[in-house]
């Protein structure tokens, strides 16, 4: 049996000695599983980013991955500590909506069965999760600022080296919801998107998802993109395209599309549609 | 027989998730290869950078080690992609000139036979290499916008884990080239290099190649700087050297070259030689 | 017999192939040894920040790791080469201070004994070091700007290949020490300590290390910060702490304090302690 790969995603950068000590902690309890970096260059404390990463690769993952997931402005205080199997992956990570976009995609994909209940993501009968609450399965000192190393990292690492679920924790039904920025419908028939990730290229890419071909124009920062492009080469100075994630993204061709329209995360898309046919 | 390295180069950043679900493919096709990160820093679409980072580390990379490079503007266009093997080492990338300098390289050091006609590299019978379009190698869906992780990213994971070249693809015999810079005489039998890199130390790296026993002076933004220094420690504002990849480099002690005489890749360097001995 | 990790704390950057060319090399030299990556983003030739990231990271690695450690601003002159076992660790580095802190915090948590001397660190018969003098040990040419691919590099995989501290040099017993920047005591009984690092977070850390309980205020920046905080969540503009690596921090609730306080290494920071019970 082959150790499973552990996926790290944070916001702890790569400056600092701060990924390496975790990567130190998991070679001790599970030397034998593979690190994927995600990212580390999350922004500090941004939920969002790391939530729109998650879903960007978790569909990605290979089977029995364990997601060690810390982008956690609130270690130290109550906020638990959660890990959750679901769609074939274990996820560990604070219970502040970093996990629910990776999840709500794993749904949709058909890989688990999840509801929406309030602020809360209510997990299906095929999904498990706990509470961490064992210090056993933690670093003998657990410090208030840095749980990637003493809680979560530990526990990842057991939970990799092939201890159970329910080892780790108590039985939990639910997590903290991030609401997805759903794109709103208009009185003209057009959708009101928003960007939700500006990627290393400048691409802005946005919350609606499709196939895309009934798509007419895109507007965004004053400009009016006409149709959408099949790929990034072209020689107009501003493109729309269906990207990598599914998702709709504008791009500047050899450039930062969102240097050039001066926006980012939150911006407004609006995508406008062909007439149906009569 | 122990599984061969996949080493990486792309133009992906370090800050999304992109890097990480191509290793997130590489672990599903070939799981017991280790991944070497050459460098996903290149500047967006900048293949002459990723050209030469692939040739200052081509001749220390491990035999049967497959690279899988990717800076790739015309994705989703109908440039090719290839596999070539040459040297010991099998490579995977677009046919956008990227393996050019490594492939030359490589013949340099007697490791495998290159002729350049027109515009292309043209491989010799030591070399083998084929075009992919064997789609079973692939991912499943194919996106546009994304060959790292649904094209490349499979092949090279199927090569490392032992399928053939000639599966994953039909024969080819060259690739495009990129014209190397090489330093031009001058009628004072000077040379005009050029910086083809500037590193990570702000050092500029030039076209020049060569042990530097003949150099009496170099000349670079107005500054003159009289013979070659054995390593970097210097008591000099201004240095230069025959750096790391066997290039003459401009540096500053503890500081950036780069920014102190505010030029970067293209700038000319002159070199004027000692005269012979009579 | 499972093989050690090889940690690695450079100052390549993460744009060149620098780094990947030493790991190409480890790959060659020791296989069968996962690379933990501590940082290579310390700033060019910063010592300080190198040795600090490694007191940092030091007592999280597993037992038998093998530390490669190279920020080295007298590459190719004669400063020493060096490998140095202590704590269960075995170091290879240059011989200008940077493991000095990490060695200091090892003999602290009693894993071996030290003793400073002048500028010197001396060995206690717990530890082994030699002087780096086998160039069968390293490259086959070794450039005069590259030690970390052609000297330290090598040599650390043979160690962790299972080669002997003995084979690769000549017995040594002492390290060039770089001064630890103590708090000093001031006459009304605070002390002013100083900020050896800026994290990836803006925090801001300090060279006092203890428990904190008898902090009564911390003054930095004309800002003063009442107390101590058990975590990061908090209300405050700024908050003082004790942080991950047990030093004082004074850290920016989801925000940056080296930013909004305009200060870095150096800076000093005043503690004031609570008048002892009568």
């Amino acid at each position: 049996v082959r150790a499973p790969p552990i996926a790290l995603l944070t916001d702890f950068g790569l400056a600092d000695h701060y990924v390496g000590v975790v990567k130190a902690i998991l070679a001790q309890y599970a030397p034998e599983s593979p690190a994927i970096d995600l990212s580390h260059l999350v922004p500090p404390q941004d939920i969002r980013c790391g939530a729109f990463l998650l879903m960007a690769a978790v569909e990605y993952l290979p089977p029995e991955t364990v997601v060690l997931a810390v982008v956690d402005p609130g270690v130290g205080t109550d906020r638990r500590a959660l890990a959750v199997q679901a769609g074939g992956l274990t996820f560990v990570a604070p219970d502040n909506g970093l996990l629910s976009w990776a999840l709500l995609r794993l749904a949709r994909l058909g890989r688990c069965s999840l509801s929406i209940a309030d602020d809360r993501l209510v997990l299906g009968e095929d999904c498990a999760s706990v509470v961490l609450d064992q210090p056993r399965f933690w670093r003998p000192r657990v410090s208030s600022t840095f749980h990637g190393r003493d809680l979560f990292g530990p526990v990842a690492g057991h939970l990799a080296s092939g201890i159970s679920l329910r080892a780790v924790g108590s039985p939990n039904r639910w997590l903290r919801a991030l609401p997805w920025p759903e794109p709103r419908p208009r009185p003209d028939g057009s959708l009101s998107a928003r960007v939700v990730h500006v990627d290393h290229f400048g691409n802005l890419v946005t919350s609606y998802e499709g196939a895309g071909a009934e798509v007419e124009r895109v507007e965004v920062g004053g400009q009016v993109i006409q149709g959408l492009s099949p790929y990034f080469a072209s020689d107009q100075p501003l493109i729309a395209l269906i990207g990598s994630s599914g998702l709709l993204e504008i791009a500047m061709p050899n450039g930062s599309a969102a240097a050039r329209l001066g926006l980012g995360v939150g911006a407004e898309v609006r995508i406008v549609f062909r007439a149906a046919d009569p």
